[in-house]
């Protein structure tokens, strides 16, 4: 492994980024970002997403699990579910400007990933970055300095996310890929870590404008909100779709007067 | 997954906890602790576990693994070790009030529990928490924002015990228990959390007026002190036996005047 | 387990070292040094090192993966950069003064340490350390109080070296090795961990009188450096060569006024 | 591992078995069932149970599978085909004479029993056999020379029910279940094996006078036969039931002028 | 499962064949054709597949391995021999008039099947099924009644497919297949197993006409064959090559006067 | 894979051997032996091993399990039977001629090979192939044509075996045997099956001259036979050592007026 790299582990990481690339002003470029769950992409970065795709930023989301286990309704079944969370997803990414197509299931079922197997999901995932070359991936953080997430699927996300833009970078790790499939390996150049702790947050996006455009985003997953939650019903009543969006813009972090989404950004793969 | 989580990861989990319940002080409650090995338990919690037996609680102790690795007694086998750590912690909890038929041996090999199938893992202890619906669960520290452990029992013990939290929640993980079996979902109430960084524990329980009965039941895993851990005896000298229970008493932990056991209590389970 | 150890969780880490042994001073030891990958060894410890191999000290050199992965040149394979990692490491621990029959190559794949199954992993290690019975072993630093480490070849060489010593002091682990091969248990008495972090680093080795051999070591491993890291060349042009060490001398961490290697240093097994 | 068995290996397996009991005969002994899914202990031995039944044997059912796949109802789910597939079994099982809690389900996902973790599924059988010490066991042929089977639950059921067969004599296997649990190891007398080949058949139970019984019991299990299989309805229509029943008894095996079940019996576990 | 095939688990197989389809007359079919390995296709199959092609139908070939072990040359590295194998299967192909892109890779390293994930690798395989919808599935025959194979890669391939056929067939088998990719259960009507064994053959195509074909094909894999297989080279001494083929054609099977290809044919998947 | 033994599946296995060598008289060749346990060597070929002993040949012994189960003594404990049969195993070879050093324990447990890592432990006998480079390796019988046993550990033993001869006779197999440890592959000429059924055998070995070595090697055995394998004692009463001797004697293979000892001889490994 590189020698630079390895010396570098002795200087503290922050020291490293000289001049963070500004992820909200970025155009056509290709965005590839990876959520351990249809919402979680929303949640953390609506927003930013919404920004990204007025200024004509290609956005792929690939999306671990099918989310078919988060329903308290005992009539739910687990396949119709998925099958729910999927429509969700669908309207939530429409909302914010990104097409159906955009989206990528890798099918684990929720709750299931850290289950599967690791290195067959690496490859996997080496593949996706390899294929789509992107200038940004956005992923679930996986801490700075020590392993993070007791819940399995974050913890899996973010460590195989890493993994994977590792791997990507070197041709001899899964090399069919570039026999069989044609795929050149991909150094990725930046990454934006959500879900950061408020210690490792290094940049921060204003969402003011399409603040908006993110509560409905949100909104859409209505089966993941009371009361569709304990019983299932696929649409809003009005009165608790304003008090949900009222609620959830009363949690939206605030800094410096705006509202804003909080990322760690690095521009190179931190090789510890 | 649910948004009113997802959103609330932004913020110090410290803010969560409004008002934590008095462990010490509940009364005929279903209290369900797991501890990696036979012994952890007592060193961890005897003060307060002898507190809830006196108060009527129902204790139920779920013991990962049967230690049957640490003697240092060249004549010791495995086997034989593992019947004489199940005598000692039955011992140990009869001084503290806890009855034989309440300590429930999950009988992985010591030192093995990181081995084990993970998923079959979540799922037998999901399967526990729903059988007896506990109040509180009490469990090993996964930690609070990063994962802890190096001591490989340790640390799959707490990732565990916390997934199955989350799992025995939602009626779709594992549904088969509530179909075949009959056992409905259930939302673990209250989490303490026990051997916890000083920088994480929250709460503190005072044991003086138990502290004979801890250092008993300490005193009761004879084959994991000296001299009976280099050459295995059943019983201890009287001597021995004073000079150990005076070195733990040293050893134990004061705050405000009092001798405590500490814990970090959770009033949900940490969605992260 | 261990009563006492486990009481000790209680207390800071800090408190248990009353006199750190000093690494550099020790003579005719035995020293067991595990590496994630060849060169790894040299960047965090060649200084210390060619210190202890002055003394008389007999080095060993366990070295986890073969280092197949880390070229850019498109024309290499993973065969042949093997082969080449092979001799650069042979040729690095030359200069520092240890012979190649110490270098011991536990031959996984470059990146793929993650994979490897875990209980065979920590037996074959745990074997290596009942064979040679060091006095001290050195291995990448697992993190003093959570998991560190996202590249997963360093997670699992520093999670696995700890195991291992754990297991060694044991008969009951693995009881073949005393069976069938003879070996009795054996308690690692000093560990120095290297790729510390700042917090957790305790003890620094001035290594001026030997940074010349560190810079020409570090150097042996020529493949892992610009320009042969993108077009394969075996040897330096004298101008690189020049450049890169004083780049790398520039790069070495200072410490009242000495150059120095950073450890964590440790007297027994963190039972954590 | 046994001489005498070893040396058996040499000679042909029929010359072990004297005298073969006469399985339809028994009374008032304990039976136990193994079955990949939840009807081929109908199609195999539901004539032999009845017999069994109204001799007054406790025959226990132990279900390997959920059974959970085999729909072609576009509109069913898993979960929902399991709670059927669960009614039915046990619609079937009362017809036998077989009472509801006498049925054990394993709840392995039907097709995915191949998956399971194979030594964890021994463990768990053995214990199954070490509680109910039957004095037959019944289940699927594995073969008498070979390794049979195609169809992966079938496979593995047969042949995780005879490494359970020979591990439950042996008390060093999953000691822990005569440490922990209190069970002693049980040598099974006599094993009968369904669904065997022609050439491995070597008895034969005249169901004659329960035939009846058995085509009612098979038809119980309506969501797996047309219409039901592919557009679910709970019940028959008469027209369809009188068809199926008529379509069954033709397909019945005959021999010497009886309508019969086949087994290979064996009066000892197969060293092989 | 359906009960009409469980009950005939109890008659011989043959019985179940009233006319088998014959396979070289199909036109404008499509054949999904599985192999172990990149010449598998060739030896047991390519006069048929050469008819076939003439045909119209539409041929694709998915291989399970890369074919990157099989060559003495000591000069030789996997990568590279991979890459060898690649060009010469489909030079082979070409010459039996399969186009290139109708060749899928699965990309397993040879002789490592065995050891890949197999829940995984029936995902895979279930989904090119559903995915091209096939009228012949041609695949390494599993063996009639009982497991063959100890090549570990042709024993994975052959339980690996049939494994897949079945579960292609039933919705609920890796329904995300369905839900994210659109993907409809496909029942696959005929398979024609190859590398029979001379008992359980039920069918042959005389494959006269395309025997030239046939040979140049299988001299295609240069790499496979002396001299190359020692010390390789791309390309045939004339001489090596007309020795070659003679060889060939003098081992090849014939029938009835024919030189013939050997297949057990069957018209629906044996749930066995 | 080469051609030419593709095409010979096509052929019955029988006309591979021309002619067989003749085992027993081998001198002073490298015999390399692989048992399940300790006594199938003795079982299977005691007489042909002390031919083999008496003509010079060096025999080497590779044990895979400890055989730490096979006791009903209540008191008995696993790692106490090891080392019971440790001892006598070699007390059985040095009956036999076979010095202890030659004896290589694999140190699974009794009964639990199947869950062995198989790729490990294909890498690790190939391993051993590679070092002895042995003229003939002698290991338990797989089936000539379908996948025998149905106890596990015969199982595993007998596939492992020969996915390791077939392995070590390519150097692209484990590479890193050839670049670290300087071992060139190997291709086993010959190999002799035992524990073959009546069907297979094709090659006989007399023994009658060294028959009471056998007799009294398996006699060595003790704690395998009663009354010791119910009461363990370390020696024999006269008596039953007179009697056991007997049964053994009457159990022997005859054949042509030999007692003798059945084999299925291969010239080469079997690519099926």
């Amino acid at each position: 492994m590189k020698t630079f790299t390895a010396l570098l582990l002795l200087f503290p990481a922050g020291l490293l980024l000289a001049q963070p690339p500004q992820l909200e002003k970025l155009e056509k470029k290709t965005i590839l970002l990876f959520t351990p769950h249809p919402d979680d992409d929303t949640f953390c970065c609506a927003g930013t997403l919404a920004l990204l795709a007025r200024h004509g930023n290609n956005i792929h989301i690939v999306i671990y699990t099918n989310d078919d286990k988060g329903s308290y309704d005992p009539e739910m079944t687990g396949e119709r579910l998925a099958a729910i969370r999927k429509t969700e997803e669908e309207n939530s990414c429409r909302i914010l400007g990104i097409p159906k197509q955009n989206i990528h299931w890798l099918q684990f079922h929720d709750g299931m990933l850290e289950y599967a197997n690791p290195l067959d999901l690496v490859e996997q995932v080496t593949k996706i970055i390899r294929t789509y070359r992107p200038d940004v991936v956005m992923t679930i953080d996986p801490g700075s300095e020590y392993v993070r997430w007791h819940k399995t699927d974050h913890r899996m996300a973010a460590n195989n996310t890493i993994d994977a833009i590792r791997a990507a970078e070197w041709h001899l790790y899964f090399p069919s890929q570039r026999l069989h499939d044609g795929l050149e390996p991909w150094q990725v150049p930046v990454e934006a870590y959500f879900y950061v702790t408020q210690k490792d947050a290094n940049y921060w996006v204003a969402i003011d404008e399409v603040l908006d455009l993110k509560l409905s985003a949100a909104a859409a997953h209505v089966s993941q909100f009371e009361p569709s939650i304990r019983k299932y019903r696929p649409d809003w009543d009005p009165k608790d779709l304003a008090s949900i969006k009222k609620y959830l813009q009363g949690r939206a972090i605030k800094k410096d007067g705006h509202v804003v989404e909080s990322f760690r950004i690095a521009t190179q793969f931190n090789q510890q």
